[in-house]
């Protein structure tokens, strides 16, 4: 069988068994879901012996520490994974909401009812936790999964989904062996020819670093739902209190400078940035943070003795810096003349992830409310709360900047579509 | 300035536009919109003179009768787009709606806020009156739009787009020249350069036939929303009231046979088929109907003397004949085992579109309502009421079948996406 015929016999399988897995009912799907959260931690040696083999292959490949550290799977890590199942078993089904009903005037009542999407593709990189995660809240929200995680966690990936599978059919005898399905093949092919059948897949949700997720949006046939980076901003307004400014920008900045909610840039109304700059620079400095800032903030900061054992931390930032996601403890500065030339920054050089003002004045903050284009905007708040839990969704597939389908985090809910449902008594057009 | 060069300088406009559109008041917008229903009945000569030329050269290229018909504007045609703006105006405002609001333990409050999309592509084929339409729907959910209707309506489309501008303008200092944008060339390759603009261009609906669709989407970059045909189905269930099948079967099949949710295959509980087939057979030949029925059902019909007098009407389905979207006078019809095999023929030969099963029987209605996967399915009910305005959203922009995005009818409400909202007094992520 060749590539493209055995990823269209993956993906037939998977809409088969999205029919199956439309009909389950909460409780069934609850079951199945702690019935394979025991099922990890009772095959924990055995997802561990594969773990080892993607391991060795990841050390003589010369993966990093880093990389080697994000591959590991010990017991502690799977009963971690078998929590968050057990989590999404006590999580409120997505399924069979009425987001809308409506009686017309002939009698018609018109309900608007969240059904599973069908087949869901995730695309994502080393972690093998993902395929746990990805596979039980796609499972809760009725959908057939396909993983393809990174080519150095294919022994661990499979040896979950394996568990997983096996767990629910010992569990419940309507459950699809197709339900969560592991790409059986590196090559790289593979996503091409699966994100084609599109009357098979219906989303595919790429996890991942910018470059494989532009590839994935680039080649996929079927809707991508995805972001492709978190350049964030926080704007520190003239009438901001301080205190708060700096609480704010310092979450935003350092508490986790890895993930894509954190800030990248800082902008400072100009009136307020001889009192705040210096401060906030300051306090960056003691947490080794580097300074990318233009022309106007130098000099306002090299006007201050206070920082100028910091000054090697600071240079000027370039163009292409304003549009950088360093995910590092890297932070661009710049001065602005009020709030429209903040949201003007933000919607030009932004990736329309999580963007917040700081500031006493309701008007400007309802003006960066309405007008910053983003998916996530803040009023006196960091932006490292756009996240699943965070929100109260429970859990988190990914986060989204995109426009059609769903924007933001997405937890259970943002798994499911919908459909009308037309209830009459013999109602034809006239 | 070459074509690529064009497209972006049209799409960088339009998403200038958009920004400014969104600010617009519910007040400004209708304002507007009212204006452009006033401008398009006072300029109604030119906009005919416009639409002449394309009459012209129209015939000369041989376009059919009805081709040329669908392109003639006339005064009352003219009246009848400025009456759908006038609509427009007095439907709520899509914008800023609070679809989910939540105040989390650390007290910061979320709100799920309806916004504008953007951009806003409308690719259609030769009815101008779409022109303002679309327009109208897209500049009322604050939207910039860039319409490319079919080549044999430039003139016309222009004209009309030129008048909603100019009287938007007219009407509002802040209305932006490019809210409402034709593309400016025939050159099909416009479309491609257009779709592939990510950065600029939110989301693209194709109206039109399938060829048009799958072209676009085939081609496009964007997230494209659409439904590639309507081939939709009426299930008759042992339990059928026979009176109401009757009239739902009639009311489906030739109330508008041109239509998208119009029936194409009938099925018929086999238990019922003696009873209900050669009614509705004779019924359908009164009006002309031609049906392609399975073995079974033509055996059953031809035992039959009360419609012998017809048989020239009745061929054996093809294989092919069960996924066709005649969109005329034409019928499949298949006898089936029950409503589980009409639900699997439905999702296996169907287009997600709209199907209906006729019923008495409460758990087998529930059943077909939960697992026939289409984006809109009724109970005693005519396929034909997939429509916005039958669904009281006022008007539409098209029907979606798919499952990231609207599905279904699309009116104003799904011309918008969310953002999220947290307002916070200075919470900070632990």
């Amino acid at each position: 069988m060749n590539l493209a015929e055995e990823m269209s016999r993956l993906a037939r399988q998977a809409k088969a068994a999205s029919r199956s897995l439309a009909k389950l009912s909460t409780a069934e799907k609850n079951a199945c879901l702690l019935a394979m959260a025991n099922a990890l931690e009772e095959h924990g040696p055995a997802i561990q012996r594969a773990n080892e083999l993607d391991m060795a292959a990841g050390t003589q490949a010369g993966l990093t520490g880093a990389m080697l550290d994000r591959l590991k799977l010990d017991e502690k890590r799977i009963a971690s994974i078998a929590k968050g199942l057990r989590d999404v078993a006590a999580l409120p089904d997505p399924v069979g909401r009425i987001l809308d009903e409506r009686l017309r005037p002939n009698g018609l009542k018109l309900q608007k009812m969240t059904t599973p999407i069908g087949v869901v593709v995730i695309i994502y990189e080393s972690r093998p936790n993902v395929t746990a995660d990805a596979a039980g809240l796609c499972f809760k929200s009725g959908n057939a999964t396909i993983l393809r995680g990174g080519k150095e966690a294919l022994n661990s990936n499979r040896a979950i989904a394996e568990v997983l599978v096996s767990a629910g059919r010992g569990q419940l005898a309507a459950f699809s062996e197709h339900a969560i399905q592991v790409v059986p093949t590196i090559d790289r092919e593979a996503i091409q020819e699966l994100l084609s059948l599109t009357q098979y897949v219906d989303v595919c949700m790429p996890r991942g670093g910018e470059s494989l997720i532009r590839a994935v949006a680039e080649c996929s046939k079927v809707p991508v739902i995805k972001h492709f980076k978190g350049v964030c901003h926080v704007f520190v307004d003239a009438d901001a209190d301080l205190k708060m400014a700096e609480e704010i920008v310092m979450n935003a900045k350092v508490q986790r400078p890895a993930v894509c909610n954190a800030m990248e840039t800082l902008l400072i109304d100009r009136a307020l940035a001889p009192a705040f700059l210096p401060v906030i620079a300051n306090r960056l400095s003691e947490k080794n943070v580097e300074l990318r800032v233009d022309q106007e903030a130098r000099e306002l900061l090299n006007g201050q003795d206070s920082i100028s054992n910091t000054q090697t931390r600071i240079k000027l930032a370039s163009e292409q810096d304003w549009f950088n996601e360093y995910n590092d403890y890297i932070l661009n500065v710049r001065l602005v003349e009020g709030v429209q030339q903040a949201i003007d920054h933000i919607n030009y050089y932004g990736s329309a992830h999580s963007d917040s003002i700081v500031t006493r004045n309701e008007a400007r903050a309802k003006q960066f409310l309405a007008e910053v284009d983003s998916a996530a905007v803040y009023w006196n708040a960091s932006t490292r709360f756009t996240d699943g839990g965070e929100f109260g969704m429970g859990a988190e597939i990914g986060i989204s900047t995109d426009k059609v389908g769903a924007r933001g985090p997405m937890g259970l809910d943002e798994l499911t579509t919908y459909k009308w449902i037309g209830i009459g008594n013999g109602q034809v057009r006239s």
